[in-house]
């Protein structure tokens, strides 16, 4: 009889929690598709060749296709007896170069990159200005007229606190309830000192499907005086993800943090 | 007769300045070549679509294959009445996402971008610990163990001042003096706020081949405890290539600014 009538785990099982980072450009987002290259499918590959195991490797969420991420968290359990070190140092030579782990510590068996999640922070980049730039364009959002960026922040404040998030949802996932609380959204102006990007961060307990993306595209609207401030309120009320403005572009989003 | 015996310029040429902004990843370089996508080519191919002449595109300077621009300069000579802002936002509309046109200004007629250059300014990023970037990999060299950087810096400093580069010079072109000035060395520790990168900064009256890269090759093995700041004096007096260090990697380096 096993003591406390509980499930055997082999002694040798760990669990790893992984901080990763990635340039989404290339790929079809962080979970496995069909088609396309997903970071999920290359951690995988990439473990099963140092492990000699299937590895299920489980994401904090799932980034979309062209989603960037500075601090992804995943986690995955083995019964093999390597180091964290030796566990960074192999994925960081096999993965390809759009994708970093950044690092990698063994977690109690309980802990679950998805289900742990307290909060998770989001950043937008929006370049506002005629000028391109050649090293922005994969990572921001070009919008050539400035935006009344008072307007966007008043936009923004109306999605702090707890919300029916469902007319900035889209559709293709079943969700059991569509409510979030958005603990605190933010504008950096001259973000990383140059004179025309915008950083907007947003913070909450979870996301619906594109909500950010859904949210960005919103508050621009606002920005550039197609709506009011005001008529957010009733886009809210409406429960209609057509109310909303248009999503924002993959390429300008980025996962920046988890917190548990 | 033409008054002072002059050549007859028609009253309407034009001089334009070109700031250019690119990222080297794609390209063969700066240079038309036979082979590859350049980015005078893609510049030269734009302004004939735009003016419907056949125009020639000079830069400052050529910059190697895979080698990165804040701040190219280059002009050209039009007779085509267009203004500045009508050329930046027809090359930005017809040139890829890798190359953008920061400004366009009318120059003096005697502006050359190349001849009238009075410095230019270089920098190169070196990532100096174990941990990949997924952003930073095309535009930096990782270089995993720590480098001595008081070491590198001291080798630094003896290249300020007038010296014989030859041995810093790589094969391929013809030059009349290989003696050139540089002007100030730097080192900046967590640039950008980076905690491992390092951008190392040159500015001279002027670069022979690929002389940033072999300079950078010779510090980054003082770094390493592979050469002494003594050796350097050394490979100076030599006047041989053989004797430097190997070319730093073109993805770390950028033309930040051309001095006029």
């Amino acid at each position: 009889m096993r003591p406390h009538g509980g499930i055997a785990v082999p002694i040798s099982v760990k669990n790893f929690k992984l901080t990763l980072e990635y340039d989404g450009t290339g790929f079809c987002g962080w979970q496995v598709q069909k088609k396309g290259v997903s970071v999920q499918g290359l951690l995988q590959n990439a473990l099963k060749r140092i492990t000699g195991e299937k590895i299920h490797v489980i994401g904090s969420g799932r980034t979309d296709a062209g989603v960037h991420a500075l601090g992804q968290i995943a986690h995955f359990k083995t019964s093999r007896g390597f180091s964290p070190e030796k566990i960074q140092s192999a994925l960081n030579g096999l993965l390809p170069d759009a994708v970093a782990v950044k690092s990698v510590e063994e977690a109690p068996l309980e802990f679950h990159a998805q289900l742990s999640a307290k909060s998770k922070l989001y950043a937008y980049l929006i370049l506002n200005g005629p000028i391109p730039s050649a090293f922005l364009r994969p990572f921001s959002w070009q919008i050539k007229n400035p935006l009344d960026w008072d307007a966007v922040h008043r936009a923004l404040e109306l999605f702090v606190g707890e919300h029916d998030f469902k007319s900035f949802q889209s559709a293709g996932t079943i969700v059991k309830s569509t409510v979030r609380k958005i603990y605190c959204v933010g504008v950096q102006e001259r973000y990383r000192d140059h004179p025309n990007l915008y950083a907007i961060q947003i913070e909450a307990n979870g996301f619906l499907k594109q909500m950010v993306r859904n949210i960005i595209g919103t508050v621009v609207q606002v920005g550039q005086g197609r709506l009011t401030v005001e008529e957010i309120k009733k886009i809210f009320a409406a429960k209609d993800r057509r109310k909303a403005g248009p999503a924002a572009p993959a390429k300008g989003l980025f996962l920046v943090e988890v917190r548990y």
